[in-house]
């Protein structure tokens, strides 16, 4: 027994293969038809049980939709997200082979600084810090809905910055600033108010992972607290435990 | 600034502190109705945005829920999951000051063993694998379904063990079994069958995270693979990046 298959791949593998790589190569683009449980009977010479398991594994890994009564359809490509790396939106997008660029919806400056609770731990950050809510995009599609507050003592006048950059690059680049670490929390939440599904463009409540984050600097100082919404349909995040 | 509050706390923490307190000192039970805004500005004497900051908190840490035109009520107690370490449910659940227990809906061997997508890569374990589905409980409260494949391989006859208890228990001492890694993939799903809503006793559709994960022993051995729902209501993964 070894983790990744070596003799012979079984059947159905070999057609999950074939359409994600129809997929992958544009091919078979968002929206398009992808073949059915018949077709792929027909074509491959395998059984139903293969064919539904082959659509099964496809449709598991984020490649495609099933509507009932309609077919599959392609997905917009997923995106992965190591939650164990530091990795800003924008890397993480440009190393899934997508464009990102970012929509600001509102900055300002909040004197009294802020706080919050994360994995069980008050966390502060001492005024004047400087808030900033984003709609963050992949191929224009809006993926990510982001509301950060910036230590202004750390990283004073980035107020007067283009604020659609990666403020990861920011940090390091301008203030001179190395992130050590980011201890986030993950929970869900059911996008269905109005305002954010308009935000996101979705017509239907759609679940999502929230991320409540403290990003350090230097080690021991709060650079900035986070609380983001990554849409559940179009994101997975993986984690190593050992 | 330094991570954590030393000076002074600001007022609505306090009143955080004093209800998390009385909920975890077990004075407030599940159910029971918590103080309102009103009633927290007459008893503290702060202003109505510093109560709601306070019952925002104590809701967003999940302790408590509120219901429009009711109130605000006791959870159940969130369980906060580390993603980075090997931890079974048992454990987790036992760290957590709570009662785990096991309900096993299934089990069956599947001959031809078992395969599956995580992260990205094709995992296969030949067979015969051994498939048990399990309901995990905290105080007898719906955490948790499970749908494990273990290598018969790696351990001969654990179709005639207790399956109630610890799976990894039983690995580690019986099997004489170490387990190294866990590749694991976060997704989220929408419980809203009937047959998952009647499993975690929930009366409308919820959001929950899937993990899809590999476990790994002895370094290179796939020792079993799962796909697991976690309700998203109940449950909080925690993740440090560095």
């Amino acid at each position: 027994m070894t983790p990744v298959a070596r003799p012979t791949l079984p059947k159905y593998y070999r057609i999950v293969q074939d359409i994600t790589a129809l997929i992958q190569g544009g091919r078979l683009r968002p929206g398009m038809r992808v073949p059915s449980e018949n077709e792929l009977i027909r074509r491959y010479r395998v059984s139903n049980t293969t064919a539904r398991k082959a659509l099964y594994e496809i449709e598991q890994a984020g490649w495609v939709m099933r509507i009932k009564g309609r077919g599959t359809f392609v997905q917009t490509q997923n995106i992965q997200r190591s939650a164990t790396r530091i990795l800003g939106f924008t890397r993480n997008i440009i190393e899934a082979g997508q464009q990102p660029s970012t929509e600001v919806l509102h900055a300002d400056v909040c004197r009294k600084g802020y706080s919050a609770v994360v994995n069980g731990r008050f966390y502060v950050m001492k005024g004047p810090a400087y808030r900033i809510k984003r709609l963050r995009f992949a191929n224009d599609i809006p993926m990510m809905l982001e509301e950060r507050f910036i230590s202004l003592e750390l990283c004073p006048g980035i107020e007067a910055r283009d604020l659609k950059q990666s403020l990861y690059d920011l940090y390091e680049r301008k203030y001179g600033l190395t992130l050590t670490e980011v201890n986030q929390m993950l929970s869900t939440t059911l996008i269905r108010d109005e305002l954010a599904m308009g935000l996101f463009r979705i017509c239907e409540p759609t679940c999502a992972f929230v991320v409540d984050g403290v990003t350090f600097c230097n080690k021991e100082l709060i650079l900035e607290m986070e609380r983001s919404v990554y849409r559940g349909d179009k994101y997975r995040f993986s984690v190593r435990a050992t």
